[in-house]
């Protein structure tokens, strides 16, 4: 069957940024200049023109730019997103008669025959028809100026008129008649009849700042009583904000703050068969005393919980909080809405098993229930409770067991009136499972960096997540420890691993969280040898810390925050670069921001001796054009971590670090003077 | 909104074979298995099923193959495509709730406490409520014995009795119930209640074999008169089949048969002021004899063409017409549709133009028409009516001055009644547009072979075209020489220039073709210095050829093409694989068949000379993965220019190659006897 019409000439390729064919909407951030690319072409030889039309959900119109032609039919063009939430864009592109039509002339005009020169080729170079030419842009721009309206109409009327009289006035020797403006004024009345457009609206989603720059602080708020005898309270954890602010931190947050079940629940270390006193694991959550829209009384009420939020935001942080969709078999759902979950043969529920393993203070929620509508509805309820009491951050705990079409309709269902809501996915999962959250709409996931050690592992992951395709739809948060993860290297290597982990967390990425003050106070004893589990884990009892420790790394994760905050290169992932160092034991990595009316550009260049034992040296191959250095140039570099400076020059440099130094963090510092 | 089922729990992603988000099908050739790919993944930790669903268009019915799984959640199945035509897939995946039950069965029965065990550790395991599992795995069997019938129904409720009765039947220590067949058995009823399937049914449009391995012969009819004072005509053509058959050829193409025009008619070199007596160029079609359903009255009559096709055919050969869309002053069209053709403001017809170059034997077609229905109409049906009388292969020429929306649907109109079409492309433009029209349905298309001379710049171009995705819709053509192109490679590389570009085009790809006789001749004499056109043209005039020449090429022609049909590795581009050698000059590169019913495994290393003047010899470093060969093997390698054999040892092997020879073409002979 034919087309509707068959005189649209130009094909529209390759249209970038697109996630999965358009299926899913590529990810910006508020500021960001979007580049648009495609490309774009028609049959023969006439001139192709192209206009990026984009649009923030609330404009009535389209805006247009117009794109520009690269080499081998490739076309870009920019626009900055300066609102969050959903916007689109399309292309338009059309063989453009009075672009040919300008060029053509301009050839024919260089080949006309002089009649005055002295050389006989030019004298009997072949007649070039000009006079027709002109007519023939007469006509154009009559055309043209059928489409403007008032001056320009005039104006462009003008304009046909002259090609005309210039066509009758036979001339010798024609020159081009047309200014650069008046091209211009023809050039925005272009002739859209047998315009091409995109398939489909190509779409993009815009967080906010903190989506793409955030540093996180997790504690357990029943551990912040400074009385031993006493559970801790949302007022302990207020009289910690000004410490944790100071540390640089954006966003506190806290696992469940919801009642904790009852039935089977957990011991200290796991214990399956705990005293009567046992507090619980905070991620069994749901009791008689309520679920997942009640506090755990022991925190505080609901007036301290919003006493607490106004005391985050005063201290100029974030509160996040934890959901995890798992009940305890004593949450109210379990009685309320048995359809949720899956019954036996024998009556009972089914708890959560992984044979042999169970997990009988568990009930996982049947999304295969026959009332699936109505478990979404009161599972986004959940998040929109939080959010109408002021909380804009959640960590979602496993989000990959459950179904990925949920998550994408509860996530744009909650954006669709909170669009500076903050998802950040715990799921440690396989590679597509965690990419297919992130493209139904989670803002930042959780990575492998907690098993990346390797030189060669860190750099392949790392370019792997901060280049398309998965950036446009990926954001990593470093976590160097979890309360559910203690990591090998940190369990041997002492405060140099320590000092490891963190620095490449903070600089390897824009996002980053530590759970604290295990971290910064160096817990590091495992359950038993070879497990990932804390000793007297947090998890399931309370902890006292001493975070007035001599050896605290505070002073260490203040001074990263203030680096992270005052470099621009630190907050943002897309420019990182790894540059080649003779020493497998020693990695470096450039980040880089470009010039803007608030700040210089901003070259930071991270080495990292990632053995904790002993000293390592090597010669940095450094990638020149990645830190804007010139062949052969001198330049000076500002250890952040040290102040002290140092003068390097061209692309071989040497560099040696002790682990109780354990990194560079260069500020690069040009000398040239232009 | 929430989906229509918010149960299907699985996703789909990557599927391939996918060209452009599936709007072009993929293409592929009779009897090819075609491997499908996609990621295939559900949220937590249910096991998950897959299978693939194919078609030929003109089968009722999807025909289903399990698909297996691969690391990383990635699954594959391949199906043959047994017959031409267009062909339809898709993927169909679900939560598999009886693969889970009796995954997790057998990890209880492994985990369950045997009371006889002298290990206290096996003795005092926790209980695994094993007759618990039975139960609900006999509810399993009842739902699926529900979706079966007949002896399966029964057999399957037998089995669902079965597990109650061993449910009830206390044991101290249960074993798996159910025997592979009974597995199998289930599996072959899955619920697909919440079954996904692929967003759209993927497309393919599978040639036939001789789409995928020809070899073109070109030939000018009114060259092949024996009698130097008449014209060439057919029957002049069918005396030259039996010797162009013998040399291996199954496509004799020519140049367009049709009449030729006499307005602004050019003479022999391109000459604008020929004598009256001048023959004009094919390719300015139409006179007041006829235009593109005309035959040239000096070529023969319909009669005699139909008789042409038949001894081609009794040759075992097929005949390409070229159709070239591009009238001449004089065809009957530009009097019968003038709106076919750009009128200028003067009343005359734009001729084609590239200012400041005129070329007014020939009138574009100006596909902007109002009337551009009638124009495709019309078009289509000049391909319709060769068709009509047998033609099957077409060579169309500058398919990329024609809207590539009206080869798409052209191309579709003609293969839903003859699928067995061939298109050649002669589109010498640049990548996104040569690539487009392979999209819109080109068999086969030219390349820019003829200008790749260096090795490096060889490598790329064929690795990019013998991959995805352009080897999903694009087959290479490879000409060393056409009437329009004689090389500079040949103009002034002598006889081994014409070896070696011959060489390469027989064995980089599995289609090539020559402008005969010139090229079997070395007719090497360019227009002017630095041109790429013959002198002496044969597209502006009639050229005697004498065959028997002893310097003739064409026994070198005959054996490539003997060792083209004998071995299937050069009958396909996908296995195409370089091998380093450390010598510019040379390169080396092999390509494979799999093992069939017909033959063996067949591997194929070419190693080329490229420099004409001097010998070259390098060491060849193998991948010998791609040959068939083991790590420090001894092998045979049998060269089928010259039929000498070489004892060759592991991955590095010495040659030495004098221009004389230009290459070797060895076959592999494994020695190994298991």
């Amino acid at each position: 069957m034919k087309p509707a019409e068959g005189r649209k000439r130009v094909v529209l390729e390759h249209i970038q940024p697109q996630v999965d064919c358009g299926r899913t909407p590529a990810r910006r951030f508020l500021g960001d200049r979007v580049a648009v690319s495609a490309a774009i072409f028609a049959d023969g030889h006439d001139h192709v023109s192209a206009r990026l039309l984009c649009k923030h959900h609330s404009d009535p119109d389209w805006s247009s730019t117009p794109m520009t032609a690269l080499p081998n039919d490739l076309w870009s063009a920019e626009f900055i997103v300066d609102r969050i939430g959903s916007w689109s864009f399309t292309i338009q592109a059309w063989v453009d008669h009075f672009d040919t039509w300008c060029a053509d002339l301009k050839k024919r005009l260089a080949a006309q025959p002089d009649p005055a020169s002295p050389d006989p080729e030019i004298r009997d170079l072949p007649p070039q028809d000009i006079p027709l030419a002109l007519t023939i842009g007469a006509t154009l721009f009559d055309r043209i100026a059928a489409r403007a309206s008032g001056d320009d109409a005039t104006q462009l009327k003008t304009i046909a008129a002259s090609l005309r009289a210039l066509a009758g006035n036979k001339s010798a020797l024609y020159q081009y008649p047309l200014t650069a403006q008046q091209e211009e004024l023809a050039a925005r009345y272009p002739d859209l009849s047998f315009a091409s457009t995109t398939e489909q609206e190509m779409r993009l989603w815009v967080d906010r700042e903190r989506a793409r720059f955030s540093s996180w602080y997790e504690l357990f708020p029943r551990s912040t009583s400074t009385d031993p005898a006493r559970h801790g309270t949302f007022a302990d954890v207020e009289l910690l904000l000004p410490e944790i602010a100071a540390m640089g931190f954006d966003i506190l947050y806290l696992p469940p703050i919801h009642p904790i079940g009852r039935a089977y629940r957990k011991g200290p270390n796991n214990s399956t068969a705990p005293n009567p006193d046992a507090v619980g694991s905070p991620w069994a959550i749901g009791s008689a005393e309520g679920g997942y829209q009640s506090i755990h009384p022991k925190l505080g009420s609901f007036a301290e919980f919003d006493h607490l939020i106004a005391a985050v935001h005063a201290n100029g942080m974030e509160l996040a909080l934890d959901i995890a969709f798992q009940c305890s078999p004593d949450h109210p759902w379990v009685t309320q809405h048995p359809d949720w979950f899956l019954h036996r043969p024998d009556g009972t529920i089914q708890y959560a098993e992984n044979p042999p393993k169970k997990y009988q203070d568990i009930y996982p929620l049947n999304f295969e229930s026959p009332d699936w509508r109505g478990l979404w509805d009161e599972l986004r309820s959940v998040f929109q409770f939080w959010i109408d009491r002021g909380v804009r951050v959640f960590r979602v705990d496993n989000p990959h067991t459950k179904p990925l079409d949920f998550w994408e309709w509860c996530l744009a269902e909650l954006r669709r009136d909170t669009p500076d809501a903050i998802f950040l996915s715990e799921a440690f999962t396989r590679p597509h499972v965690m990419y297919g959250l992130a493209k139904r709409g989670f803002t930042q996931s959780y990575t492998y960096f907690t098993w990346r050690t390797e030189k060669s592992e860190l750099q392949a992951y790392f370019e792997e997540i901060t280049r398309p395709p998965i950036s446009d739809f990926f954001t990593p948060n470093l976590w160097p420890n979890t309360p559910d993860i203690l990591h090998a290297t940190l369990q041997t290597g002492g405060r140099a691993a320590f000092q490891q982990r963190l620095i490449l967390a903070t600089t390897l990425a824009a996002s980053y969280g530590i759970y604290g003050p295990a971290f910064e106070l160096g817990e590091h004893v495992p359950l038993r040898p070879g497990s990932e589990e804390y000793l007297h884990s947090e998890k399931y009892e309370i902890r006292r810390w001493d975070r007035r420790d001599a050896n605290s790394l505070a002073p260490l994760i203040t001074l990263l925050n203030q680096i992270r905050r005052t470099n621009p290169a630190l907050q943002s992932d897309l420019s990182l670069h790894f540059h080649p160092v003779d020493n497998s034991q020693i990695i470096a990595y450039s980040k880089s921001a470009p010039a803007t009316d608030e700040s210089p550009a901003n070259f930071i260049l991270v080495v990292v001796n990632l053995d904790p034992r002993y000293e390592q040296s090597g010669w940095v191959d450094l990638d020149l054009k990645q830190l804007g250095i010139r062949h052969n140039e001198n330049f000076e570099v500002e250890d952040l971590l040290t102040g002290n400076h140092y003068l390097w020059h061209d692309r071989s440099n040497y560099v040696a670090i002790h682990p109780s130094a354990t990194a560079h963090i260069f500020r690069i510092i040009h000398m040239r003077t232009e």
